[in-house]
Order: structure tokens, then C-alpha cells, then sequence
């Protein structure tokens, strides 16, 4: 059984505190906020023993899904992002999503859409996805222990996304699962990936390629006259194409 | 009265058409489908009379978004992507957009949240939004004719986008209509609007800066052993500021 | 025998025209100079008969580099200059690329380093090569007509650039024309083509491999408070691998 | 007196060592290499106490300034190579750059043009860049130390660089110094002082802004299949404008 997260308390430089606990005493760096403080009520202004002024309120969807376990590696949000434009889903949406990893884009994907199967062989991972889940509330995903390669239950899918290390092995298992119209977007860190992905679908008439992109997200630093992209830069995470079922 | 998009023909090189009319042949390229031809079940093989196979199917979302009425700059999908991804709306949220230019925004969200108001001052912009609302049949836009300098009606609003000439104007209407924790999204195409904007938020004690990104889609050509990023390039869009209500 | 380029006319916009024949009057879209301001001297103003008025010097280096025959595509400045930077090349050095293309590089590199040798084995491409040294009036390159994967004649040679389809194949020719710590750099468009010339690099074991970059130049557009990367965007060149000899 | 770098050392990994002393046995994480193999001929192998094989030759020019001292913040290779290319300077050019810093920009400049005068007015910089001097042997550098906003003494400058926190102070200046047709370049990190310099540039009749660029570097790694943009990424260093005199 995991503790949800109760409130958030944010300070006006933007740190964030999870409060997990709202029976006791809230310890931060800035001292103390006392139990009864933390049942006030939502967007009130709270202190600290040393007198920081925090603002507490119930926490958001994207607050908890950043305090998610990730014992593998997650897509970053500039991708899911990327997904989530290049096809369109929504509230009617079926999506699949292979392998689920810590099970990050399977949760953030189904508080946007209707329904959300994710496939994953390994255990501990599967340990994870579940606590997962149960930390964000999430009711409409199914977790299936099965490899993707050897076929895919579910059928009419309107998005399928592959993060796999061999992601044309996956290709007729997603064909048979979506729907025609339906999107396969596969994620690769490296380019021969890519490639050979790509070529994969290229060969297979019963699918077009759309696009392969990747998102370079550049973070800029404002700050009075101090103008200008973060110096620490931020570097590659994966290219993504994106196919079609005909 | 607009004529909605029926169906979608489809080549194997991702080539799309439009189908608006099913009672009557229709032209390609490639030759002529005929009219019974247009009323075979999603996912069929159709050929034209030059024997062209096409693949028949129900217009998704995107299909549909891509054929709405543009005619301020819209926002690039790179950076809905971004909005969504960064702020984790979903189908429970209230969003609100201003101004609404072509829609395309306040329509892309629509298909994912509760619902979305937008605020636009001119009559011809809203005459477009109109069309692309009912193009793409959505039910849960409301669209206000009102300066949101002047304020804002709604309140409790999880996400308010910007994408004004002079967004630090729309900061204390953005401010009352917000709930807590709620967040303040600004679009610019250029540095110096970004500048006052976050600058004008850094000094107002209610709004947390989060980050400001820009973000840069690379689409990649793959064809074999061609496999390189696209020699076209992809030019700015904007930046994006995210600030959030405390 | 081709006609060098004596003046250059330049407008408060940046507009450049290129005068070869001082012994008549010049034409442009503002109108014509008289052949006798063309001979004023280097610096002075001139106008044109519709009183537009224009700047007189001597073209620099970059000016003529500018208006040299391409056939091939030639590699990019940004390109250019990372290879130079990287390699600290100078007024003492020996270089040697393949193939010569339009021969950009070699003439671009000639201004500065000693002696550059440039191999080639299409006649076509050599021809446009002669023509571009004697524009730019340089007198210490070298052109050999000789497959480069045969061998190289030349010896202690500071840097050899590659722009070659299969650069794999030059590496043992670029061993024996080396000094030892001199550099051997590899421009490939496609990244499969740069995984073969690294790999074939590590496999090796008289040379180390450096650093594999590429270079995205963003160009600007300053403007009042328009202040913003362009929007054309500028596409990809190639991946440039710096190796050295050990 | 300070104490040059006599030889490198360089393993298979492009590990590279640093040889001042070659009287004593000199000591690398690998094990000592006795003083008579340092004295082995450019080229040889030498072997440590431990059998790790090193590679010994002279110093190349990029060798020495990779370890010249920065107590200021220097200008990346990426960017000195867009200088170099964007301008065209060679082996008869004039360039002066202000302020000198740790003289990075000037000694690598240096090494590729006939002069270089270097404006600085920190006496603790002044120092820094005389060591580097010596440490590369070069004899073509000039240190001034006069605030450039006050004047240029040099006149007919092919290029001037400058690095400063208000650049747009030494238009004046610059215009007095550069011949006509000559290059004044100017280094920002943050975007409302280049918004600053070339919105002054773009008000003086006597400059024309030709370009305003920045540069990103993405590094790659190349190891087997595994082929991908590094994931640490490049950050942002400065954009650099490029002005003309007419």
C-alpha cells in the first residue's frame, strides 16, 4: 500500500514540497508547518515556524506524475508531447504501449484518453507500473505480461507506441491490433534503430511512413536583461517515427 | 453550412484525400473512384479507374485538424505537444485560450479536456473558429468576444494559454481566473515579448515562473542507408513560457 | 581565361553587386554607374544615374569565395569552420582533402594554410576546380587526378579532409600521408556512412577517434524588438568525424 | 618564466598527456615513462612501466591552446570557427579584438593571420594573456591596455571582434579602425545585447549587419550500433553578429 500524495506546498521560488502526511508536522528546509495548517484549505497561504509563507493546494496530475518511480528510464515530457500532437488521440482513444519500462507514458497517457493496455515481460517492472498507477488514481489501465512480439490481444487500437530494443519484431503483432487509420509510433535512442525500423515499414504495404522526428527542447534562463538559452543544454533522448495502418 | 470531411483515402506513399462528398465519383491524381466505391467500410481497398489501390477509412481527429481554416499563424503541434505535456491537462480540465486566431489551439485541446472558452476581440477570426469548431464537432468550446486585458470571466481554470502581442497585460485577468496551482502559459514568437512577459511574472508575488522552452522538431529522412535530418531544416515557432499561480 | 572580379558595389542594405569590367559602365536595379566611378578609389562613394548610392572597395577573399563555381554541392561555412577550429591548422600547415567536389574547401583552406593538395577523379569537377583557383587567384594548391583509396602521394601532411561516399576506404591512405598527431576529418551527410568511417577508426589501431559533431547554425532576425531565430530554418549539411594519427 | 609543452602523449583511447619536463621520468595514472624514451623521436611508441602503450610527438598548435590558462570565460572553437569562416580572413590579414579576456580569441587568431592587437583593461587579465602568448610562441600578438569605447589607434583592420558587456560603445571606435569592406563581429551571450548592438548598427550609415548567427554543437557517440546525438548536450555560449563597414 503506497501513501498518496495530500498536498502540495510551493514556495514563491517554485520549490515544491509533497506532503504525504497531513496528521503531523510537515519538516522542510525552511522549518516546520504545523499539522492543522496542512487541513486549511485549498490555495491557502501557510508558515513555517521561521516564517517562510508557503502555498498549499491538492496536487495536479502532473505534481504526482513527476514523483513516479522510474527505475528505467522514462521518455521525457517534450516527447509524450510530440506523441500525443502527431496523432490526435483523445477522450474515445484505445492505446497500447510496449514495454511499459517504470510505466510512465502508459500513465500519462491514460489521464488523456480512454483506455490504455501496456505490455511488459519483466516483473520488477510490472511492481513498478502497479505502484504507479496506484499513486496517480489511474483506473483504465490494463497491464498484460506478455511479449509484444508474439502478438497483441487487443484489437482496434487507435494508437500503438512501441519503446522496444528491436521495434520491427513488433510490427505484425501492431498491425493486427490496430485499427486501419490507426498510428504506430515507435521511440529509438539510437539512429541504426531507427533505420532499420523505418525500412522495416517501408517494406510492409500494409503501412505507410509519416514522419521521424526528434524534439530538441532548448530551456531559456530570464532573468532582467539575462536573456538568453541555459547554458547547461539538454541532450538527446530519442527520435520517434510515426506510422500509419492502411 | 460546412461541408464535414466523410472519409479518407489513403496511399501507400501517405498521400491523403478528402473525401466531403460520397454521393458522387471522386477525382485524384491518380483517376477516379467511383461513388459506390466511396461507401465501402472503413479499412477496405478501393482502386481507381486507373487502378490505383487506395485504403478507404473514417477520418480520425488529426485527419480532420489538419483541414481546418488558417488564417492568422497557427501554433505548430511541437508546441501543443509541449502545452499539454508540460502542464498534464486532461480530461477533467478547464482551459482557457486568448486570443483564439484560427482556433487551432482552443479545437486541439477541446478533443482532450472538459472544457475550453476562448477569447478573441476580432469578428472575422471568430467567424473562422466557428467554422473549424463545426468542421471538427465539438461540443465543448465556448467562444467569448472580449479583451481578456479586460478580464476574465470564468474562474477555477487549470490552464490559461497566451498568445498575445502584449502578455503581461493578461496577467491579473489570468490571475482571478486561475485556481491555485493552476498554470499560465505564454506563447511569443520573439525574445523580447518573452523578456517583459516573465520579467512582469518574476515581480508579481502571485505567479511562480516555471520555465520558458523553445522547442526545435528535427524530421529525419530515412531510405535505406539514407538516413540523415531533412535538408529543408524547420524554422522558429515561438517560445513558451510556463508560470504558475500560487 | 576566366574574369576576375575587381570591385564590389555595396548598398546600406547589404546587397552586393560584383563588377568585373571597370572599362564600361556598370548596370544594376537601381540604375547605372558611370564606368569612371568605377575607378574611384577603394572605400569612396559612388551613385548610380537614379542617385542610389553605393559603396566601392576591393572584394575581399570572402567576397570572391562567395561567387565560385559550385556543381557539386559544396560544404558549408559553419562546416568549414568547425574543421579549421578543431584541427588549429595555420599558416604552416600541409593539407590534403578528397574528392575536391567544386574544390570550396581546398580553396577556402589554401587562404590559410601552406599548401593544399586536392584529389579528384572526375575531369568535369577538376575543370571547375582550375576555374575557382584562378578567381580566387591562389597559387599554392595542388590537384591530383587520382582515386584517393589508391594512395596518396604526399607525406607529413597536418590534415586530410574527407568528403567521400565510402571514407572507410581512404583510411589506410590517409595513414601513410600523415604526420603522427595530425588529423584526419570525415564529412558524411548520412549517419550510416559516419558509423562505418568511426567504427572502421576504433577497429583501428594507429588512429584515435576524437569527436563526432554536427553543426546547426541558427541565423537571426534583429529588428526593432523582433528579435527572433529566422523562421525558414536552416537544413542539415553533414556529421563531420575528427580522428587523429597516433 | 613559464614552462612549455615540450612533447604529447597520447594513448589508443585519445587519452593525450602533457610533457614539460623532459629531463626526469614523467608520471601518468598508467605508470612512469623514463626519461630517455621522452627523448624517442616524434612518432615512437613508448611504453610506461606497466607496458601501456603512448604514442609521443610534438605538439600540434591546437595541443598548447587547449591548455592555455582561462581565468575568464573563453570563446568555444565552434564559435572562433564560424569568425574565421564568415569573415574569410588569411594569412595578410589585420584583426584586433577587445577585451582580450584570457586572449584565447587573439592567440588562435594569431596563429592564422599576420597581426593581431588585443584591447583589454583588467591588469590580472593583461597577465593572463602574456603567459598564453608565450606558452604558444607567438610573436604577431600586440596588448593594449586602453579601453576600446575610447579608440582605436590601429587603422585598416580586416576584421575586429568584440566581447564585451556593451558592444554597441565601440561602433566608434571600430568605424575609425576597419578599412572599408572590413568585418566587425560582435559576441553576446544574452540576446538583449545583441538586440542592442545591431539595432545601433542597423541606425548607422556607415555599417551594414550581414548576419546574426548562433551556433549549436551536438556532439555525437559512435560505437557500434549504438549511434546517437550524446546525451549531455551542448549548451548555449553566444550569438554572434556580423557587420560590414561601407
Amino acid at each position: 500500500m503506497i501513501q498518496k500524495i495530500k498536498k502540495i506546498l510551493l514556495t514563491k521560488q517554485g520549490k515544491k514540497f509533497f506532503v504525504r502526511d497531513t496528521e503531523n508536522d510537515f519538516h522542510t528546509q525552511y522549518g516546520f508547518v504545523k499539522a492543522k495548517e496542512l487541513k486549511k484549505k485549498d490555495g491557502s497561504k501557510v508558515k513555517t515556524n521561521t516564517k517562510k509563507e508557503l502555498t498549499i493546494f491538492n496536487p495536479s496530475f502532473i505534481d504526482v506524475y513527476k514523483k513516479i518511480k522510474r527505475d528505467a528510464q522514462i521518455i521525457p515530457l517534450k516527447d509524450i508531447g510530440l506523441i500525443i500532437a502527431e496523432t490526435g488521440i483523445g477522450k474515445e482513444s484505445k492505446v497500447i504501449d510496449a514495454g511499459s519500462g517504470s510505466g510512465a507514458l502508459a500513465c500519462f497517457l491514460a489521464h488523456l484518453v480512454k483506455e490504455v493496455t501496456t505490455y511488459e515481460i519483466r516483473e520488477d517492472f510490472i511492481n513498478i507500473v502497479k505502484k504507479n498507477i496506484e499513486l496517480l488514481d489511474l483506473k483504465n489501465i490494463k497491464i498484460k505480461k506478455k511479449d509484444i512480439y508474439d502478438g497483441i490481444t487487443e484489437k482496434n487500437a487507435d494508437l500503438i507506441v512501441l519503446d522496444l530494443p528491436e521495434p520491427w519484431k513488433a510490427i505484425d503483432s501492431a498491425k493486427k491490433a490496430l485499427k486501419v487509420g490507426g498510428f504506430l509510433a515507435s521511440y529509438s535512442p539510437s539512429v541504426p534503430q531507427t533505420m532499420d525500423f523505418v525500412n522495416s515499414i517501408n517494406a510492409d504495404k500494409d503501412f505507410v511512413h509519416i514522419k521521424t522526428s526528434e524534439i530538441i527542447e532548448r530551456e531559456w534562463e530570464v532573468d532582467g536583461r539575462k536573456v538568453r538559452p541555459k547554458s547547461q543544454g539538454i541532450g538527446h533522448s530519442g527520435l520517434i517515427s510515426f506510422c500509419r495502418k492502411i
